[in-house]
């Protein structure tokens, strides 16, 4: 039996331009005698709907899209098709409204239906907020073959594997005990850091476990602040790992089963490493982000640091040089390098800068709130001023031109609350704001590996803020390493302020650094959305409230 | 047997001051010879705390608060506390981490805890992240009478109220079913308009239909977004309203229980109406969120405009008239009106007022940019612009001085954009941000019913930005009378196109406003909290996509 494994980047909500993405990977895969083809969670609408979901008409749309979608299918070709359908017995029982639903097309009609049994909802995952838990095993016959359904978080609740049970049942046990052959993973698995190989680690672990042969199907593309990575796999019932999707890219490609095992008709794709699969990853997700809002061109304050340098890489990579635009907006207070390297990078990367001087728009403030602020210092209201008519003219130059403005900000300032509120917070996406800032340094020499993208003066030379003379980062922060081992602990594994300082930090610094996280949450609340690529960004899955005095 | 009723307005998180409030009221009950206090849902920790749940630590120290309360407690007085409570069977079951508990805290100790069973997750509820919910009805005995346990949700079940269910089962019935005397409610249930309303039908309506006396306890004042409102009551077994506690205001007072009937020991608080009610929650909300993240003073900018004006109304009544600041920022653009109308209405309100011309920083800007907009016509980049000077130059004095900025849109504007991101938009809490311009009218009629506070040609001439010559709302968008109607539709009801023009609206009206909800997504997503009074406010409960492409 030949499967084909479709690794799909849907548009959230355009049923139609993803129904024909569907229908073009489904002739190409009849063409070449395929049986079955296995497209990824929720294809039909793109993976996460979120409140999309709450609309009728969207839902009834979806089940219109599917039967055409039978009806125009190559009728040699069985299909699963992911999509939202109603739970016609949610008023009378007191159930969820819908159904997270796999689809099975088989001689041009819906033939089964399955739903998810298990629904996450931690960190940015809502399902319980739309979604009924399926409550029976899902699987069909094809060619005397038992195949199992499972969707996305359906296979990751192994206690073996993870030390705990996350929900009372295990659907792949449930599809073992029934003796199926093989079972597909229809899945929507937001990329983050190190994430490909635990799920390759634990799929290895449940196949051999359960002496289950799986294919795991996966998203790929960004929405909003979620990439998806594809990467999709097939493992054998021994574990071994017979072929995986390239990551980061729309792919489709066969497997082929035959005598209880399946077999690659390719090379699987190698893996990305930690850095080029992290950079891969924030290029998707500009690009995606690009170009699902409608943007072909965007524009970033380039201020010769480190952080607006690998987020002008970045663009630069995801729309093409010639499509990113990159401001220098020198102060009185801006050394000479912060030119000169933002210009370096720009020819570097062949971007096009234009420059404004913003020393006009501070004298203007300045003298206009003079009386106002007669008597008082320069403090944190004149630096945050700067920033300020930085963000108003990156904004001003967006607005005229139809650019999208590109924020660059990485997690360790977003955290500590190192940055301004409508300034360089200023934008549609922010890039880098889930990347710490010891990872934008690894990244940009892993960038540098060959040939130098980012100018050597901008990796080296101590990060600055330039909103005074003289003035940088450690100034007001500690060392970055020591930031950055902080967060980890406490944002990503919710360690006590106890816990960190008997992990060797001193309690001044550990006191100061989760007071900052703590005041900061009102600038958060009002950031760009922020490509997530750790387990905790800031974002859709960190829900905390700003009115609180806990900690 | 005497009940209190404590009406509480704790701030999340802070343990220390939550469970202070508890034993004051305690010791007052204590001393009127009280049996048995009610405090709201999670009375220890307030509601909602949201991911602060994810902290161990936080869930061992509600634990040890919730210990030395019982211990301090007046030993004659009998209490039900909420707090969160670890699950200890989570991880070998496969269950959620936590319970939404009570705590029954008898002779000093904790003698029974309950959980709570219907656990939402619509709108801003997100509690299935958090909470497992329980599966049996929660009862005690006191001097001989069997009292019912019900946690906010657990009552908000009835099919016959609602016409449909939303859960499987109905806790009151089980608490009915066993013969309970009558049934405690305790709640934190966010204010909307006409709620209060609907919460006393439904109460009356399910204390007939179970023939269940009930008391129903709100946890009242706001926290971040949700303005809790109070109204706590008391309904006999005939559907009668005993007693009602004040609305928008912390409140604790005693109910007897006799013959199986609860007798009021005052008269019932007056329910206050529409705009009245809508006037103090929106008062208490700006208030709490000031004093509970610390600030004493607020600033906000001041167009001459209605919504500027109700603004300033609210913030002087919440913080008092010396603590409030304006600021008038004139434009080339600004009508004559613009700034009598301002100072008018600071006069009628008692608030300081500075006055800074923009025209200062729309030249430095025009120079600067011009040798890239050359060519341009004038246009939504300009008028930005002067959006975005006047919002750097509130976010100034809010630095320079610790001021909170009070920012003034209003849900119509909000809803298709009508506003400027890091212009207008600027502020750390957005006051009217859920209430329709419409809304805002009458409000204002409302507050002018005895002497004007509102100066009339504030309220009688045509809203404008004033960001060009002449301009009027109703050059980009339908009357308000129009658009309050389609938003109602499509964003509270969830009605479809089709549906809205069915009901009377013209096609390319309803085209026109739902594009620019659609493409308004990203500027929202950025916005200030917004103060929640309608039961869909852009905000926690509104979880859409950017980059999507339905409708």
């Amino acid at each position: 039996m030949k499967i084909a494994i479709a690794q799909l980047n849907p548009t959230i909500g355009d049923l139609t331009a993803n129904t024909q993405a569907i229908l073009k990977v489904a002739q190409d895969a009849a063409q070449t005698g395929t049986q079955l083809l296995l497209t990824p969670e929720l294809s039909l609408c793109g993976y996460p709907p979120r409140d999309l979901l709450l609309k009728p008409e969207f839902i009834d749309a979806m089940r219109s899209k599917l039967d055409e979608l039978a009806t125009s299918f190559p009728p040699s070709l069985t299909a699963l098709i992911g999509f939202a359908e109603r739970n016609p017995n949610a008023e009378e029982k007191g159930e969820k409204p819908l159904y997270n639903s796999v689809a099975l097309i088989k001689n041009n009609h819906v033939k089964q239906i399955f739903h998810k049994r298990l629904l996450p909802t931690y960190d940015v995952f809502d399902e319980a907020r739309y979604f009924q838990p399926g409550n029976l095993p899902n699987h069909f016959t094809l060619d005397h073959v038992q195949i199992g359904v499972t969707i996305c978080e359906d296979l990751w609740n192994d206690e073996e594997f993870w030390g705990k049970r996350a929900y009372d049942v295990n659907p792949i046990a449930d599809l073992a005990a029934l003796n199926v052959d093989f079972t597909v993973n229809l899945s929507a698995s937001p990329y983050t850091m190190g994430k490909q190989t635990v799920r390759e680690q634990m799929l290895q672990h449940t196949a051999t476990r359960f002496n289950q042969p799986i294919i795991y199907v996966n998203q790929v593309g960004a929405n909003d602040d979620l990439i998806f990575d594809g990467g999709s796999c097939v493992v054998n019932k021994d574990g071994t790992l017979c072929d995986r999707l390239p990551q980061m890219q729309e792919y489709s490609r066969g497997v082929v089963w035959d005598e209880q095992t399946f077999t690659a008709v390719a090379t699987p794709a190698v893996r990305l490493d930690e850095s080029a699969e992290l950079y891969a990853a924030l290029v998707l997700g500009v690009k995606d982000y690009a170009r699902k809002c409608g943007f072909k061109q965007a524009l970033l304050g380039l201020s010769g640091g480190i952080d607006s340098a690998i987020v002008a890489a970045i663009a630069a990579e995801a729309l093409g040089a010639e499509n990113v635009l990159g401001i220098l907006m020198p102060s009185p207070y801006s050394s000479d390098h912060s030119i000169t390297d933002a210009v370096a990078l720009a020819a570097n990367l062949g971007i096009k800068t234009q420059t404004v001087p913003i020393a006009p728009m501070m004298q203007s403030f300045d003298s206009s709130l003079a009386e106002m602020f007669v008597g008082t210092e320069f403090g944190v209201a004149e630096e945050n001023l700067q920033s300020r008519i930085r963000g108003t003219l990156l904004m001003g130059i967006a607005n005229k031109f139809n650019y999208l403005l590109i924020t660059t900000g990485n997690k360790s300032e977003m955290a500590v609350g190192y940055c301004t509120l409508y300034g360089d917070m200023n934008g549609g996406l922010a890039a880098i704001a889930d990347v710490p800032k010891t990872k934008i340094f690894a990244l940009c020499k892993w960038l540098n590996r060959t040939i130098e993208v980012i100018p050597t003066n901008i990796i080296t030379k101590p990060p600055s803020a330039e909103l005074k003379p003289g003035q940088v980062d450690q100034d007001s922060l500690p060392e970055y390493e020591v930031l950055d081992d902080i967060l980890e602990r406490f944002v990503q594994n919710h360690e006590s302020p106890q816990q960190i300082i008997a992990a060797g930090h001193d309690r001044p610094t550990v006191e100061k650094v989760l007071r900052l996280i703590k005041i900061a949450e009102f600038k958060r609340r009002q950031a760009a959305p922020g490509l997530k690529v750790t387990d905790l960004a800031f974002g859709t899955g960190w829900r905390m409230p700003i009115a609180q005095r806990w900690g």
